[in-house]
């Protein structure tokens, strides 16, 4: 039975707790990358646990991992011929530095017009909120459709390192007919928006040492390699004057966009003006041949996502420093394999460093990218969901960020994943003053409110 | 009259009240560049001043600049007949940061063996103290035999920002008839050694902004430049395979060795081995078509001194950063131009530099290369000071470090400056662990005192 007239009638009654419930969890710093907010990240998972008991869930876990635990919980009252949805999240968020460009608190969540600002307001607390609420609403009118599970890991912001072997282990206790992942997020706020395919993700840390020491650059400047400046070299090696990556063998396994596929995404309204508004740069520059929404969707990408070596701070020190770090990561697309690509580098460090050098590689991330077949039930209830709320037919795209999950679920509990999320390009994900369209949000509950309804065989 | 043997009798027997004495010298962390060391700056001064005012040294001043205050006394009584030295000094050290590679802290001077572990022991704060004591061991068997003035800056790790401009004001006060400047060192323990050519410093720090916030590798990567990649393709840019610095005009002004220099130079005992020991490299690479102690000492140099970029805490962070920065330096030989360096490399930066990036380059020192006459008195009677101590002529060499106030000297108050210093190569200045070698350091007194001594008409 459809009672989602009175389901959303509860939501919209409510929209006022509703913002101030994710407040409370936006108000804490679950920054899993960062040693120091252990305690944070237990509170945001006590406080996901706490919001499951109040809508009645049971078998509320908080299940270790080698790092940040993870919150289950399910409902299975719907009965044994209902599918049963997982609902996946993460409750950890990336660091909130640098703080100085921050308007208000990253923590301290503020609202500025149709805007609320906090670190993981869009990525992806805000999200989680919009399912429960919906959920919430849903129970207001009856009984649920389907059978729930929950999945909220605490790691997917460092790359989820625990999250695979964690689902390895619990295959019975995560056996579901799909998932809804709603870590993804929209083109604008009046395009609804199926996203059925991911890039992934491969991350590393390359460390390179010189001498034993730092040296005063007066004293030895002339007879030594300089680490900094080798990184340097290195890093600028790995693309050619087209933005084309170098690696040996990067571009093998890149399977081509079909004909099809090609016009789908030419029809999609992202131009140049489009990723000039969203990313603030003066000019667009990526590989040659390709369209920009293929380039930030369809394509690989190597970027440096930080450096560091010798004196950064304050004036002058005259030092030839021992020790040089680069943090670089690719987006990879379909076949790529990412331990293929730490090879690639591997070969292309060997190949280039000299020998006054030595280094290491650390992998801080290697996932696949991912697919999601259109043409299930899952993707086709979204889609009319989307048609309803936002009065017309949803686009259909590839995503440039990655999603591992969406990869463990399919091998390891044969679930396909709807992908879903009311986050906007310009929210500021992962970087200064990031914020959650709170129309568009709430336009997302009502969104997931159809969606749980339209489930029912 | 030589009274030596009665000072340096006397130097002898308070050796170990001198120790102490310098120990409460360097526990100061006289840390130029960093304001939250302001309050030991003027620490270090003000004890420099009590020990000034011991020795019954007039006209006892702090004399501020623009930044840290210079240290003036001076003692006329010798007569306007005789010679007066102004021997320089600079109270400031360099950051003592990694902390974490220090043995012992680096403001808790520490003797291990022979060597006495201290930021500042070596560079210079311990041969301002041999200059002190050997004066203190002269004073104390009779008249000084010529006059003497001193300037002590607190800049000079800093690139001596305000010490032209003091000199410049100043030049009736500080009129001499040649400078002593004991900021120099020895090849080695057993080598008495007169230095009589220093390399410039011209220091910049190149900022790269890209787009105006950090961004989302994910969603937007492929279609924007990336500062840090920009970045390491300007530095890697700046040499070539030979190792040869690319700036236009770079080597433009270089005034080549003399056929007679090159001689001389090669008879200094700084092989291979030397460097390698020197500097703890595995192997030592330079510009081809020079030997390794040309390289290191009459040829110019480029080297990255730090840089940064996006996110470096641990573990990984998806970031596009919006900003690039490095503090790059090059030592200077006669008789390039330091602004036209900063030219130089302006240009290059902007040949290079793609339209999606906006840069800056900040200059934090430019000082040109400095040759001292070996054919002066001054000189004459420190050669002389050495073969009485050491026991054998000294060798004369040129320095890769720079001394700007060995310029100024020459160009405001027309005076030679003799250099010295009983440091080592091997003493980590500039790096974790400084230290100084004792044995040598009390010979450096004696010496001192034969200069002093061979310095009456």
């Amino acid at each position: 039975m459809d009672l989602s007239p009175q389901a959303i009638t509860f939501a919209h009654a409510n929209s006022a707790r509703f913002l101030t419930e994710m407040k409370e969890l936006l108000s804490i710093a679950s920054i899993s990358t960062d040693p120091e907010k252990n305690p944070d990240m237990l509170q945001a998972a006590t406080w996901l646990m706490a919001e499951l008991k109040k809508r009645a869930f049971e078998n509320i876990q908080l299940l270790p991992t080698k790092k940040h635990p993870i919150v289950f919980a399910e409902w299975l009252g719907a009965g044994a011929d209902k599918p049963t949805v997982l609902v996946y999240g993460h409750y950890d968020v990336q660091p909130a530095d640098p703080l100085d460009l921050w308007e208000s608190s990253p923590f301290e969540p503020t609202i500025r017009g149709d805007l609320i600002f906090a670190r993981g307001a869009s990525d992806m607390k805000g999200q989680i909120m919009a399912c429960l609420k919906a959920i919430e609403s849903i129970q207001s009118a009856g009984a649920f459709p389907v059978n729930l599970k929950f999945l909220f890991e605490g790691e997917e912001e460092i790359g989820s390192p625990n999250l695979e072997p964690f689902i390895r282990e619990h295959t019975d206790l995560l056996k579901c007919d799909l998932a809804l992942n709603p870590d993804s997020g929209m083109i604008a706020a009046d395009i609804p928006t199926v996203v059925y395919g991911l890039r992934g993700l491969a991350y590393f840390e390359i460390r390179l040492r010189g001498q034993a020491t730092d040296l005063h650059s007066g004293l030895w400047g002339g007879v030594v390699q300089n680490p900094a400046n080798v990184l340097a070299d290195l890093l600028a090696g790995m693309k050619d004057k087209d933005h084309h990556i170098t690696l040996p063998g990067f571009y093998d396994r890149v399977r081509p966009l079909s004909a099809i596929e090609k016009q789908e995404i030419a029809r999609l309204p992202m131009d140049e003006k489009y990723y000039l508004a969203g990313t603030g740069a003066r000019k667009l520059v990526g590989e040659k041949g390709y369209s920009w929404i293929e380039l930030a969707s369809t394509r690989p990408t190597l970027d440096v996502n930080g450096m560091y070596s010798g004196f950064m701070g304050e004036g002058s020190k005259t030092v030839i420093p021992c020790y040089a770090m680069a943090k670089v990561s690719m987006r990879l697309v379909p076949d790529q394999d990412p331990e293929e690509i730490r090879q690639s580098l591997v070969k292309y460090i060997e190949a280039r460093l000299p020998v006054t050098m030595t280094y290491e590689v650390i992998v801080h991330a290697g996932n696949p990218a991912s697919f999601t077949d259109p043409n299930t039930p899952g993707v086709r209830a979204l889609e009319k969901a989307l048609e309803v709320v936002y009065g017309k037919r949803p686009v259909f795209k590839r995503e440039g960020g990655s999603i591992p999950v969406v990869g463990h679920m399919k091998h390891l509990l044969n679930a396909e994943s709807v992908l879903t999320g009311f986050g906007l390009p310009d929210d500021n994900l992962h970087a200064p003053n990031e914020h959650l369209n709170l129309p568009n949000w709430y336009r997302g509950i009502d969104t997931l409110i159809h969606f749980f309804y339209n489930l029912q065989p």
